[in-house]
């Protein structure tokens, strides 16, 4: 896209430094290098003032007092999230999503409850007009370009019509956060003929098929990672399952090696050997570098991360919503969702 | 078990040699080579007679040509299970079921048309009663301990009770052949909570927790590889597109670790080096040792393999249906399906 089209004023990005299993200390010391690495979006901090106090002073970096948004509640990742929503107005998730909705900032980034993050982003950002379910989706890694799922999570029993936005605001995402002109669609089911799935995809299917949308028809889950095609839509219930085991897959092979290194010198040297090989190898499988997980179809940017994300993840999630906000995603959304949906 | 409870009768198992992206070769010597490795069964090799014994003669084997059935038609791959079964009773996928139906043979084992596998072994060996659906299985690997996934594929659109036959004959299945005393069982959710999940899965859960399986609740993607529970429980469209999401995983694996050595001479030394323990270490992940699918629920054994089974697929296959005869499976599903439903 040309220059012309992107965002001159800064975004405002609000973190929540109660969120994540590692908090505050991992949001605050990841939103800070975020911050110090490019400089050009105001940053927020929102939770406990002195305990983001104690990071900061404690990890010896600086930051503005006057960017920090005392919030006294806490919700935790045990919460139910509706529940905690309306029980806790004074917590960071809340007031954060809040301060979103009364255009007093452009961005909501969190690593905490997703349930609530998503709840309140829906409740307080509220919805794109044309978006009945909003949906979260991932980066997989591939050996050909670029491929996401959508909906991971945010939903389930997600109806045909759900399905269709997905595919829509994947798209855009899709177009817009990686350049690809005009992405290839799929959903994701147990063969690739047209009369492959189950009674949603099916329907979906037909849905998809008569929009302007680049379809490709069904894919099979081994196309996730062949990349067949840029966006992948489903059910979250499906998606869901699919992303915790990727994960697993991940973890399993950790375990593994270490298992075999642990057979003897020989093997604990060839695997010594080979560490930073593995590591090249996998790192488009680390979630670290995907800049977490956006919640698409709300009326403000809203960045979810994994409960266990590190300084390194946070600081990616940082930068992807200052990207999003330049790319200006929300309102190519509001456009473009009346345009596919005709 | 004692071997008081083996069967002492020779297993009668039927080999579809036309099963396959590579039959007949692959079906063929990986079934002479399972019964020259044990004999203790009786195999017999069906499909055309002509391409069988060219496949015999040009590997240098040799078979008993009495137990060749001649089938003059084909089910190919890419043919509409129903449909085939109707238009080809010729076949030898339509011929074997019917021989097991009849009490000529026990088992068939091929790697064809799944669809065609699926519905034949239904529609000719007939299902078990007090089962609605049969249900296709699979092992998962993990660093634990022995985990089974039903339903992956047998059908889509499962109901709640269908979710509870697959925890009853997965249960039975996963005791009898891994000699796991009381397999626990978990539904596969998008939470391990009790109230998370979809309607099917949340209705299938009030369903199990009645019976007296060793149930667990609910787990999450990576818990299959974690091998939190040993039996996995889900609907067959989620279950098919996780295992064909694992095969992926293992296909980016490969195409990576090539990519890396091709970056330069020091990389493909590093990675020649290890290449004994990458196999080491990926080897559970191996479909082709685990004997491919078992149709559970239908009244004879049935074993379905990948498209591409290779010749040692095809040998754990037959050796697989050999075991599942002489521990009486289909005798403990009729009995046990009873008890659990009660």
């Amino acid at each position: 896209m040309s220059n012309s089209e992107l965002k001159n004023s800064k975004c405002r990005i609000i973190v929540d430094a109660m969120g994540g299993d590692f908090a505050p200390r991992n949001a605050v010391i990841g939103a800070i290098q975020a911050f110090n690495e490019i400089k050009n979006f105001e940053l927020f901090l929102i939770g406990k003032e002195k305990e983001i106090l104690d990071v900061i002073s404690s990890a010896g970096l600086s930051f503005n007092k006057e960017n920090i948004i005392n919030a006294d509640q806490v919700i935790e990742m045990g919460d139910i999230p509706t529940a905690a929503i309306k029980s806790k107005p004074d917590s960071s998730i809340v007031m954060g999503n809040k301060l979103v909705r009364e255009g007093k900032a452009d961005a909501f980034v969190g690593a905490g409850n997703t349930g609530a993050m998503m709840a309140a982003a829906t409740l307080f950002m509220g919805r794109i007009p044309g978006v009945g379910r909003p949906t979260i989706g991932t980066l997989m890694p591939n050996s050909a370009g670029v491929c996401t799922v959508f909906d991971v999570g945010a939903s389930v029993d997600s109806k045909p019509k759900h399905l269709l936005e997905y595919a829509i605001m994947g798209t855009i995402y899709t177009r817009e956060m990686y350049g690809i002109k005009n992405p290839s669609v799929g959903i994701l089911s147990v063969g690739e003929e047209d009369t492959k799935g189950n009674e949603v995809s099916l329907s979906a299917f037909d849905l998809i098929k008569k929009t302007n949308l680049n379809f490709k028809g069904n894919v099979e889950g081994n196309d996730i990672l062949k990349g067949t095609v840029n966006v992948v839509v489903c059910d979250g219930f499906t998606g869901n399952i699919v992303l915790k085991f990727g994960e697993g897959v991940l973890s399993l092979l950790k375990v593994k090696f270490k298992e075999f290194a642990g057979k003897g010198l020989i093997n604990k040297l060839k695997i010594g050997l080979v560490k930073s090989a593995m590591k090249e190898i996998l790192k488009d499988f680390d979630y670290e570098t995907h800049g977490g997980a956006p919640l698409l179809g709300v009326n403000g940017i809203s960045i979810i991360g994994h409960g266990r994300s590190s300084e390194l993840a946070i600081k990616y999630m940082v930068l992807k919503a200052n990207e999003m906000y330049h790319k200006d995603l929300i309102k190519k959304f509001e456009h473009d969702i009346k345009e596919f949906s005709n």
